[in-house]
């Protein structure tokens, strides 16, 4: 699952040895770079696709707006996800395509920190967030959008160096 | 792709007709009592199942502090995606099942709103937050984990009536 | 412990029959007007009440701020309370009284709506941040200080009816 | 009150020499390891408490979720209390447990960070919000509960050194 | 000043009798469709303006990133205005348009709800959260644009009726 | 317009450069102490100050409280400003001065960070809130009062050194 991961993996570091929740001390954890890469994609019928085209010719653009809404929901990560520590984000990039077979929009983002974690969990929301934006400006026209594979691609930096998603 | 939907579906509403995004006007639209019902899944590695079934037995409980993470979620929608109303909420419940082949959780959310607009994005957000919570407490030991099927099951409520996805 | 409540109390209502956790569901609650009164008291060195005393004739409003906060606490009750439901406050008004023996700052706070649900855990909530925001502004001075007594004095509204504590 | 404290303790240093409030400027302070414990309890009725046992050997944990709020709240000190700065917590452990005589949950809170300033509020923060969620859970059943003795066990860290509560 | 405001002007309604800030009671107002209008400029250099005009004819789009922070503001007036109650909006609508003599955009906002209260400070503060983005989003080219005029030109609803600003 | 920038000033760089929004990469900036320095103005009725000044003398303290919402303001910053870095500020101080002709209330902000970033928008913000809450607070006895004038004084710190605006 993994290419150069080095650390053992078998606790959730969650938990302390009572079995109860902790935000897991990071204090020892060095200050380097760290950069987290997630994609998903969100599925939709052909006109609705057509719909967020043909807005982007225009002004009402429904890709813009997502992207906004990605980069906002980054910063956002620890207030939503319990055990999240909260980190200075130095880049947010999140790019969004359109494609035809099937008709999906596909995001992909990237995040960077200089702190003491990774960045994972910030990437993972920001991406969720876009795609469920999309959702909410197309619902008047397409319920039943689904949102898919959203996952980690890649991260590095941090004593457990590089890891890569099987292709 | 909807059962009793009877709203033409050819514009999408969160634009003006300058094509500028507003919030959409529901002033005038009735108080009526509305539910939204979402599903999504995270897959995983089978030990990392194994060690989310272990925690529950224990006081580990991913799940539990996944749920609290939907709820909360449910909450902070009007402040992630842009062009949501504020409402609300009457009752959220989140429930996670685990299932064997292949490993993974599955997230079914309820939403519901004495309101003048639908609980979609909320129920939605909440099952998005509730997944993307098991990732983060999980990933220390699968960085692999992928959020898939994230979509509306089921509304009802409102001048639109009831809604439901293609089985 | 309460003169007039009705209501048979044997379960914990915030856990389904699965015993897990849920926002209630308050859909058919009625919308009537619920008020709630809390209390709590931080005492401290008799300094610091001094220096707390001489900053009100100045400008150094300690007392003040604390009130300030305590409202805005009062607003923020649902992101605390993971199963706090969301409501739109009417009125909130905190009353802070300094006392000589032992030295400290008697707190009483009154919250109002016109909702579902009662505002205990607002009330509860803003006399919390009022007094811990007293600590802040005075920590310089006296570490030692300590919070204490904060309780539900009274509420009114609802189903249940009036509750009131013991004196 | 305090056994090695250094610093002269004759201002409140949240007002500036007009004697108005402003946020302490921390510019030239060091970063060091800070560290503060503090503590809290809340008083209930027997059978409260007995409904909070029967609960965690079920799901109905509400210790677990009042852990959860807790660490959670801790990250949002600075938006609840005016002039806190706002600080990048490196570590977050609360401690609950119940005591028959007399029934109560004591709560015992350890936030750290490294960073400029020390983390007294997040801790005393989180030990109010952990109590305050078990107020919320177990208020159908008891509203007479009472949250009592909540303050600063311990600092350790920055130029004013170690800090510690008489017994 | 106003041409049919009724009630009589003589005290700071945010204030008790004895002079500390409370959140007005407002639970005994009729719920009625409540409309605030507000506007304010920012003043630039040409070319920043010319930056502006260009980025709207490809993706850079600055305008329609400002209408979405100003949205996204308006929710949050209650989290920023310290005595402001939270409300339902039903619409929030923004426009922004470019003028070259002196060159500046010139932002219009429209804001209602089904309430108590009346949402002028959530039309204002998002007129000026969206001029502030422009400034955000253009300040590596001219740091020094000038936020000006930032006033209410109407409101409609509730007791004290319609006011008009002069023209 | 500035008088030590020296940094080439033709690109709006919260867009890459397929004119696509993203958060500006700062990894590579050096950590230094930053500073702005902000004002503006709120212009109102002759009545409308006295009611002010007056409430100063007793505890209706309009200005104590603009001053802390300012303050709580800035650092809410980044939730409300869609590109804009998060931050860890170490200062903020809001001065607020009456004047006679015309009447109004002057606002002047200080913002400091070590960091890698500025902190311009951190003071532009707690300027516009400060004020904001000004108008809040006087609207129910002057709705015509104006902010106006709101814009960056000086700026010190980072790569681009010290930027002053014209006097």
């Amino acid at each position: 699952m993994s290419k150069t991961e080095k650390k053992s993996e078998n606790t959730l570091t969650h938990f302390n040895q009572q079995g109860e929740a902790h935000m897991v001390d990071i204090g020892n954890k060095d200050i380097t770079k760290r950069v987290a890469v997630t994609e998903g994609r969100i599925f939709m019928k052909a006109e609705t696709l057509q719909h967020i085209l043909e807005g982007n010719n225009k002004k009402g653009d429904v890709l813009g707006i997502a992207r906004i809404a990605g980069i906002m929901g980054a910063k956002k990560t620890p207030d939503l996800i319990p055990l999240c520590h909260p980190l200075s984000l130095t880049h947010v990039d999140i790019s969004l395509e359109t494609q035809q077979e099937p008709p999906a929009v596909y995001c992909k983002t990237e995040v960077a920190t200089s702190g003491k974690t990774g960045v994972e969990m910030e990437a993972l929301n920001a991406t969720q967030v876009a795609l469920l934006t999309i959702y909410d400006m197309c619902k008047a026209v397409d319920k039943g959008m689904v949102i898919d594979g959203v996952r980690l691609l890649k991260k590095t930096g941090g004593k457990s160096g590089t890891w890569e998603a099987d292709a």
